[in-house]
């Protein structure tokens, strides 16, 4: 792909060459069907068999459990804020959620508009440097859920285990890491993730939710903002993002094609380690995240000065090594590796870091 | 474009071969930005170029004043039924909704779940052949607002007056007619319409609000239903439908080359009338929309039997007219000829027409 740069943007973020391609060739119009996937009908029977595909891909790959609905909805992460607490919390109830960065800060908030609270654990006083362990969340057994976000694209962390919360429903936003390796559905109540880092384009929010969670939506809810509505519907009660629903069929073939989930974990873990070495071999590079919270998507560092991090943003952007700029919270460098980043791309970071630590260092 | 159908689609639906190619052509890398417009940040600049440009070309068409807000949503006009009231009934008042159909009447039932709504007329007892006169019109002067859909997809039916509701406020789901003509924005306090029918593929809405209407929100509605918060963050409060906005600025782009709102609803009336004339022409065909109310968008017409109806569509879609069946509460023949739908392609529907007529006369 000619004229392509390597994208270390946290999202929307780069796509595999093979889907942007396929996407690219049936632009004017979808192999026998004659129409763009931009012109044809939701009700249509090409879509529909994108839309079983698609389910039926996600399930293959995460071994989906029978007992949980797949939905494809609008607005992002940032309307499921909201509508987990709506759905599932309810006024007389409280929830308990792990705080480990600005996400989850958000989730926290919009929550508290629906019922009560319980901060569960929170790293803010360590900013957000690493995600609490275990033996640090405070549970509330009487808890409606147990919510926490698995990768914190701002701080460069990442759960490495899952909490455990006995029988109390766990719900997680898994936005920037969702399918970057095995996640066995069936220890959650409830997975969310906006598709714009490993899934998909902008405009696109997966939802798993365990069948009895749906007992507990009032109906006295928007009706847009009912998950059983949904779910009824077959994520059709209104017209679907189509052709975000469209790539990410795309997405997830590929996916297969690399072996699974497990496979793709392998090739993360890979590119994570090369970038973690390089900034574990020099006192130049100083990573943000704790050894033990690291994070295999989003790869934070400081420089020495913010001088010389903006000198590295501007001079690796100019050697096409693009969105490598930090998020104002955090500074310093930012580089987000999601599974359709090459690992090429990791390699000529890792060698801009070396010649960048010569002249500057 | 080989391959290509006539798509007779109600929405989404067809858009401008220009602006497919173009999109296409650009789909692995944005000239000059070396990515796809699939993965660039929404914060970068090439996206910030895309959204203002988009704006500007939106109240350059439309002749937006001074004192509106454009907002790019997502939720459709579904998530619309709900914000609107949410945003600015509240439960202490009341609003009056002129009922015209199916989207009207959902834009009832959610209004109900947030305060008083009061019927300002409905023509459902006569099937929706028709929109209300202004003096069927039962207009409460202390009403929030009075809400009206423009057209009707599924009916067939069109408002060709606008409401006249003295001081108070004005709002309009113009989801299926945005564009298709001029609009005067300044007589309205807010518009909305889901774009997947006239502006870009399914996944975006668009809103434009009057500034002053931004002073009714309640601050406890969850942060993404609240209209200010989307306008204090320029439509980025979150993640932006990326793709979506990028073709609608394409198709601003293809209506200005056309020659503006004016022009282009001179097209549009020409294809209005060669298939109503058609209809008209013959006893065999019997048009739905009563003719002071006729939709240019959708045009819905009966046969003699269903038997037949449902031959027509068939042999239809093997001649290459597709997405003509009615939709299942009129029955029938709908043909939606949206600004983009070729004046060839309503040539050869007619064509077919009488042909079909000839044999099963």
């Amino acid at each position: 792909m000619t004229n392509r740069i390597f994208n270390f943007s946290a999202g929307p973020a780069v796509l595999p060459g093979d889907v942007l391609r396929e996407a690219q060739q049936n632009l004017l119009a979808l192999p026998g069907v004659g129409m763009s996937i931009l012109e044809i009908s939701h009700r249509s029977k090409p879509f529909e068999d994108i839309l079983a595909g698609c389910e039926a891909d996600l399930r293959a790959l995460a071994g989906i459990p029978d007992g949980y609905k797949v939905l494809f909805l609008q607005g992002g992460a940032s309307l499921q804020f909201s509508m987990v607490p709506m759905n599932i919390l309810t006024s007389a109830g409280s929830a308990d959620y792990v705080v480990t960065g600005a996400w989850s800060q958000k989730a926290v908030k919009e929550a508290k508009r629906v019922g009560g609270v319980k901060i569960a654990a929170s790293t803010e006083a360590e900013n957000f440097t690493r995600v609490p362990r275990q033996d640090e969340l405070t549970l509330d057994p009487g808890a409606a859920y147990v919510h926490y976000t698995t990768n914190n694209t701002i701080f460069g962390t990442e759960f490495h285990y899952r909490p455990e919360t006995g029988s109390v429903p766990l719900v997680a936003d898994t936005s920037s890491d969702m399918f970057s390796g095995p996640i066995d559905v069936s220890k959650y109540a409830l997975i969310y993730a906006g598709a714009q880092k490993n899934l998909a384009p902008a405009g696109l929010t997966l939802v798993i939710i365990r069948e009895d969670m749906l007992a507990r939506t009032p109906k006295s809810l928007p009706t847009m903002l009912q998950y059983p509505v949904h779910v009824e519907n077959g994520s059709m009660y209104n017209t679907p993002p189509v052709f975000a629903i469209y790539v990410m069929r795309l997405v997830l073939a590929w996916l297969l094609r690399q072996g699974g989930l497990a496979a793709i974990e392998k090739v993360n873990q890979r590119k994570a380690d090369t970038l973690y070495a390089e900034i574990d071999r020099t006192e130049f590079y100083k990573g943000h995240a704790a050894a033990d919270s690291r994070s295999r998507m989003n790869v934070t560092f400081r420089l020495p000065s913010e001088e010389l991090e903006k000198k590295f943003a501007k001079e690796a952007t100019a050697a096409g090594l693009d969105g490598l700029k930090g998020h104002r919270s955090v500074g310093g460098i930012r580089a987000s590796i999601y599974n359709a980043f090459p690992a090429e791309g990791v390699d000529a970071l890792v060698q801009f870091m070396r010649e960048f630590e010569k002249k500057n260092g």
